[in-house]
């Protein structure tokens, strides 16, 4: 099959800059084409279940508004994600905000009372909100049961929070569990712990399995959309162990593979494990999640784009 | 300032894409966003030259007709490049091809005669052509001269090539000059090689920057856009040195800094050469090339996309 | 400062060739310079408390010794792993062993029984016996409490192994508490589930930061020793968030920082969340850490190697 | 087979260091062992020329005498590199050095007359003395002849050096021929330039490939050394076209392959253009080439390590 030429027209859509990518078929313009055109069947597949995961700092840095939209609209079945990126979520549904342009003098940061992530801003004030907040709801669930997995208490969280922007809350209204396996590991999990101190709530650390084992067993497909690598996307993989491995997936990341850390293996490694079906379809694009997934996406929602 | 949410909607234009990457502003969403602007204004701006640098295999990757379509649109005012792009662009206008899907077990490519480029695929019966043509035409220009700059003898091999879609056509009719510092190291470098075996015909090594030296110093502003590293980076900036530097680029690259190569440096490191000007606007963004450019290229070429 | 040469010798010591590099002091080799000075100092200063963390492959990737051997010599005060880690020391506790040299098809390795991480291959029957000896001493331990922290398991794991190689054990022993954040996601964090389906244990999963905490606060000075990302990486800067940073650290990573992920962060960025003090001493090797470490660590371990 | 520990004891010597990575032989460990092993074999036989190719800042990063070192014990058969690499080779030899710990504000360092090149300082004072002294060289090589080749050009220039420790001029005494076929693209080439302004001098680009075609059909064997990729490594491979490709290669790179380009391309790559030989002994190691190189070098030299 021959290599066409990409064709950049002024006022693209940008399915039809996804085309002429799958015109070329090559490097990244052509991972990007597969990706876009599987991304696609997945979110068409009424057999297929969803399973969505984020890491790194994919809620501050912007994303928040494509996971509560994908969640809305259905296409979101199971969502796997960090501690922070849920604590960032609710950071901004208790008024705080994430900010820019701020420089790189962390120390100068710290004194003006700035956290930073790359090119992210937080302030310690919307932190102290956070903790205020986050307390008073763990109280009131706290006081309805005693011991919890951790899909159980986000899902309680949810239903507490007015914002209508929040993933937690639009996960919660759409019954989209959020598992958050190393939830302990973030401004949350640390709120959670101080809150047990003084109370005789526990957070149960494998629970979820139950729960998650179930999605796994009743769903007849799974796809997975995997945005960066670490505990998120070994959980999704690793769940699906269960049924023989997932049926299709993407994963957007700019991890390397040689040092044999499970964020930067191909997802084809998945194959030997049974995480992934013999003969799934899968598909990796290298690259910054912030630019290839809103592209991908808003390529994949265009009707336009199927085989 | 605060990091906006970016909105995907269904049916969306590239230009309205890379708008909510800029309301997020960060991570690679926001200089992807950044880069489109910066690409837009240098495309606007009539008192600046565009130095465009192309290295590793975009031609062969399919952004041939990217190049030569901004050549046609006067956007390209020099264009810098390996002699790898030249051959395969040559190989394309006579009658070659580019392939894909032919698998990586490279001993078997070997024996049914297809040389690999990542998951590109070449054949050697079109080199064959190749080296007859490019033998044919550089016959002809021997006889015209004895002596020639690189550019000189890739401006008059302009002149005999028919293909409408070719880049070193195009460029010869628009008079944008195209160096290519390192020719002898391709195809097209081995044949001139052969060539001058059975001929008087010399090429000089570093006539070219007579030429090149006369452009920069003519240029009232000078912008770079930048793909890739390598010797095309290097000399692109190394030139405008003669001037004080660069006043604007993009550059687009996976390479990474701490190596301390010129591929991966970031463009900021060149003020300290006087290659770029102090307080000139330089954005770089993290990702592969066939995917970046094509995107920000589409957002820029909107009218609507500018600050 | 001048960069001076690196001499290379036949019968060099390692710490010499680490003096050469400091001889020159850039790039890579300043950088593996520098990192290994500043771990000389870490492990001979009797006032600071070694936190130790391991993500990616590296008990499997043949590293296990290095640790057990800076355990037994109380060069650790703190280690905190995956998950991962952890089921594939006990797998070799329990008789299993890890393989290499069966290639890339993963297909046909999933049919062989063999499950792969990058060029490592485990075998299913080394899994059974995981699960069958991991079950037999989670019984145990249920039988004295209901109710346990991650470390605490761990501990009471550890003091069930008779393996005198095993991390575990040896942790055990020496009382060096082992904190597995994410223990939930692997192999044993599976078998800990289906334990509990049929037992009263509970898992607490945010009981250790009690445990943590207070050695935090005992600890005069802080030194982290961080290879690879992940939850580990965050969880050691994040626990010292409680007495305003880490003293000094070094990290050993191939992950980038564009994206903005904690992996991929330079070391100073915890400055401005304070879990690195400001003014502390802290140095990044950007490479493979099974070829890193164990050159930097046989460097420090000469006596010769200090400022 | 099986994955062993790699076990790290005081005043290990460095051959000693590299067989315990042997012993895992999975991961970077394994990579650098193979290396390792086979950089010994390929010093070691008799029948196999070397060829040697430099990209990326080596010879201002501290690695010059490890390079001159090798060409005094004949372990250097063909150099290939960089223009920018043999200006700093002169520019030493005149006199000027290479600096550290400037910082990273390079428009500071532009008004204190500071070049950067990643964490490497150079002077302006340098490189005008640097100018001065290469003219005068240059002059003399012009009065004895009024073409050259690239390769015939250093080799004069190399004749002309006093300094010891100079690269060119130890290559022009051993008879080591040097190929940089990017020369123009750097100061160096930029002298030439200028001084060809007022001279009859012509700099032949492809005429080298004579004088390198007939070393590498007289190779029994051909091994390749590639530190770092760009023109380099791409010339190195690609001479060896000729005569069906390199049997033998290591390379050391921070490169990705996703891109396509040649720099971070596998050398397996190179057999479907037949540039490496089936059949041939290939390993890539990814890292810093200033700390990988001079640690397997180390090793290497070693008479213990072979098979």
């Amino acid at each position: 099959m021959r290599v066409n030429p990409i064709k950049i027209t002024e006022d693209m859509k940008v399915s039809d800059l996804i085309k002429e990518m799958g015109n070329s078929g090559v490097l990244g313009a052509g991972r990007t084409y597969r990706a876009t055109e599987l991304l696609s069947k997945m979110l068409k597949d009424p057999d297929m279940k969803i399973f969505f995961s984020i890491a790194g700092p994919l809620v501050p840095g912007g994303m928040r508004d494509i996971v509560v939209d994908l969640i809305k609209k259905g296409h979101i079945d199971v969502l796997i994600t960090s501690g922070a990126n849920l604590t960032h979520d609710l950071l901004e549904s208790f008024g705080g905000n994430h900010y820019r342009d701020y420089g790189f003098d962390d120390e100068k940061l710290h004194e003006s009372g700035m956290g930073r992530i790359g090119d992210i801003y937080t302030r310690s004030e919307d932190f102290e909100i956070f903790e205020k907040e986050i307390t008073l709801i763990l109280d009131e669930i706290a006081h309805k049961k005693n011991v919890s997995s951790i899909q159980g208490l986000i899902y309680e969280i949810g239903a507490r929070i007015q914002d209508e922007d929040s993933i937690i809350r639009n996960a919660h209204l759409k019954g989209v569990p959020i598992y958050a396996p190393g939830i302990v590991d973030s401004m949350l999990g640390l709120q959670l712990w101080m809150f047990t101190q003084n109370s005789e709530f526990i957070l149960d650390a494998v629970a979820d399995m139950s729960h998650l084992s179930d999605i796994v067993f009743q769903s007849e497909k799974v796809g997975a959309v995997i945005l960066g690598g670490g505990l998120p996307k070994h959980y999704t993989l690793a769940s699906n162990l269960l049924k023989g491995g997932v049926d299709a997936a993407i994963q957007i990341t700019m991890d390397r593979s040689e040092g044999g850390s499970l964020s930067g293996a191909p997802l084809e490694e998945a194959k030997s494990w049974a995480k992934a079906r013999a003969g799934s379809n899968l598909v990796s694009v290298i690259g910054d999640a912030t630019i290839i997934f809103p592209l991908i996406l808003a390529g994949a929602l265009d009707l336009s784009i199927e085989k």
